[in-house]
Parts: C-alpha cells; sequence; structure tokens
C-alpha cells in the first residue's frame, strides 16, 4: 500500500482551495489516499518574515488578477471574499475535532468550508459561520462551537502547525508525496506526474 | 499581425532562465514575436520589499530543491551557481547596447550570459566575464565593456526597469501577452494556452 499524500492548506488560502477542490480526485487517479492538514500560515509567516499577498505591492494586484484567471482555468466558481485574509483557526479547529471521529467528513466539512468563504463570501473565521457550515452537513452545531474552544482541540491544531514548520511548510497549498515537497497550486501537474513516473 | 510577447526577466534570476530557453519556441508556435527585456529585481524589491528566495526562512531551502526538480522537469542543465544572487547590471547593459544595433543577436548573447551562469557557474555580474561571454559570440570586448560603462546605456536599462515597475512588473520571469500579465516559469503552460485560444 503506499504512502498517502499529506495535503497542508490554510482555509484563507484561495490556492489552497483550488487545490482541495482537485487533490481527491489526483490522488484517487493514483490509488493513493490524502491526509489533509489544516494549517495556520499566520503563525508560519512570523517564521518566514512573508506576508499576505494583497499587502505586497504590485505582486498582490496581480495575485488578485491571476486568482480569477486561475479559478476559471481549473473551471471552479470563485468570489474574493469582502474580508480577507482572514484567521483560519475556528475552522481549522472543527476540522481536526471532527477528524478524530470520522476523517471522512471532516474532508468533506474542510470542503464545505472553503466553498462557504471562497464561492459564498462567508466569514468562516467567525466560529458561529463554521458552525453553521458544519450544521448543514448534520453535524450538532453546539458540539462544533465547544470543539472551537475545547483547549485539546487547540492543542491539537497548535502541534499539527508545529509539525509543518519542522517538515519546511511555509504556504498553502503544500503537498508532501513520497517525502517530496510541493508547493502551490500550480505544482498539482508536477505532483500528479511525480505520482504516475516515480519521480524524475 | 499579432503583438510581439514581452518577455522580462533578471539574469539572476534560475526561473527566469528556464523560461528564457523556453520562450523562443513557444511564441513561435503561435507566430509570436519575443522582445526581451531584462530588468534588475534588486531595485524592484526596493518596492515591493520581496527579497531574494535564498534567505527566506523554509522557502528558501525549498526553493533550491524546487530549482533542480524543474531543471530535469524542463530538461534543461542546471547547476546553482557559487555566488548567488548577483545584480544583473552588467548583463543587462551590455543586453541593451548589443539590441539597439541588433536585437536577435542581444537574444543570443543573452541565452549565452545565462548559461554562462546558471550551467558553467561564470560570475556574470563581473562586467569582464560579461565580455568574456560575448566575444565568444564574435564581439568585441572592449566595446561591451564600454558599453557596461555608458552613460546613455546605463539610462536605457534604468527607464526600462522604471518602465516594467509602471507596468506591475515584479518577478522574473513575467510575460505580458496581448496585455495579459503571466509571472512565473509555472505560468508557461498558462501563456501558451492563452496564444492559443485568446484567453478564457
Amino acid at each position: 500500500m503506499p504512502a498517502p499524500i499529506d495535503f497542508y492548506f490554510d482555509f484563507s488560502s484561495p490556492y489552497g482551495y483550488f487545490a482541495a477542490e482537485k487533490i481527491d480526485d489526483l490522488a484517487a487517479r493514483h490509488q493513493r489516499q490524502v491526509i489533509w492538514r489544516p494549517i495556520l500560515l499566520g503563525a508560519i509567516f512570523k517564521i518566514t518574515g512573508q506576508q499576505p499577498l494583497p499587502g505586497i505591492p504590485l505582486k498582490g494586484s496581480y495575485a488578485l488578477h491571476d486568482l480569477h484567471r486561475c479559478a476559471r482555468w481549473f473551471g471552479l466558481p470563485f468570489k474574493m471574499p469582502t474580508r480577507f485574509p482572514i484567521a483560519g483557526t475556528a475552522p481549522s479547529r472543527a476540522f481536526y475535532w471532527l477528524q478524530a471521529q470520522d476523517p471522512l467528513r471532516a474532508v468533506e466539512l474542510a470542503k464545505a468550508l472553503y466553498r462557504a468563504f471562497f464561492v459564498e463570501d462567508r466569514d468562516i473565521s467567525n466560529p458561529e459561520i463554521t458552525a453553521n457550515v458544519a450544521a448543514k452537513l448534520g453535524l450538532d452545531k453546539a458540539a462544533v462551537i465547544a470543539a472551537v474552544n475545547d483547549a485539546a482541540v487547540k492543542e491539537r491544531l497548535k502541534s499539527e502547525v508545529d509539525a509543518a514548520v519542522e517538515r519546511g511548510v511555509f504556504g498553502s497549498p503544500y503537498l508532501v508525496i513520497d517525502g517530496e515537497p510541493f508547493w502551490g497550486a500550480d505544482r498539482l501537474d508536477q505532483a500528479e506526474q511525480w505520482l504516475a513516473r516515480g519521480g524524475w
């Protein structure tokens, strides 16, 4: 059984959203599982000195243009959120809480949260909104809000972020396939070829 | 006659080197000309607050790995230069000096300079070395060194960099096709599709 693909992403990352819509099919074409791992770029950017794209002169406005063009390229609905970037803390905690019980359903939740943010322009950094998205999938709203405030869940997210940094993760999306790292939605082609050919 | 493609690049940019090896064939497949435009990222990074990849924690070491993998992906020889990054001032001035006389030969020179730096590990920021590379193409070495120190040539490069910034160029490689900007060697696929389909 080949190793699963580690898929790191931040809920505030639009390129992460694109990858989230593609990764399961990509992996399935090569008989791989995917382990979804939300991280917090805000914490990681403190280490790398990077900053969110919108604030960077010249690059920020290019990125906005590129995002819409990439969405059409990938055939995905996309609306730049009114409030951006946001902290992915609440949705990430909800994800890890659910993953501990039901990993497949947690992936469904991650996709629903991404779409809420990048298609419906709902601010998922608000625990209420994250819980509403979860409730639509049949989860208990109060349990989700409790999870977002749960010390063990908080610790789980923190340790995931620390482990990601330890592994060299600095952006979103970021894949690790058999030890090989691929950063960016524009590396999905290479990632797929790596799976097909076993490297080059 | 369709408009030419503007190809912005920095002589110290490895992804710019990859694009330089691909751009003419790509353009020719779509009956386009290419206008080569060396720029100085050092000057542009002062505006955007960016910094060269090697100095960025986590991202720097990933980039080094990605460069070698991309070189193999593109089927290009590549050796990370011992001294990196360098200022592209001397090779860029030599380029614009020659372009004013013979644009096609200037492209030949640009490719030779890129290969000198990224394949043969020769420090082309040194005007002597840039002139030696030019001499191998049959150009007069003394004339190249004089050009690197010529006030009008200096001004030409400066105005090219200013015009690039004015246009929003913030990285290398950076293409503009019929007004549409594409940043990065990982946008060559989209750039080619844009030429084929006229956008999407």
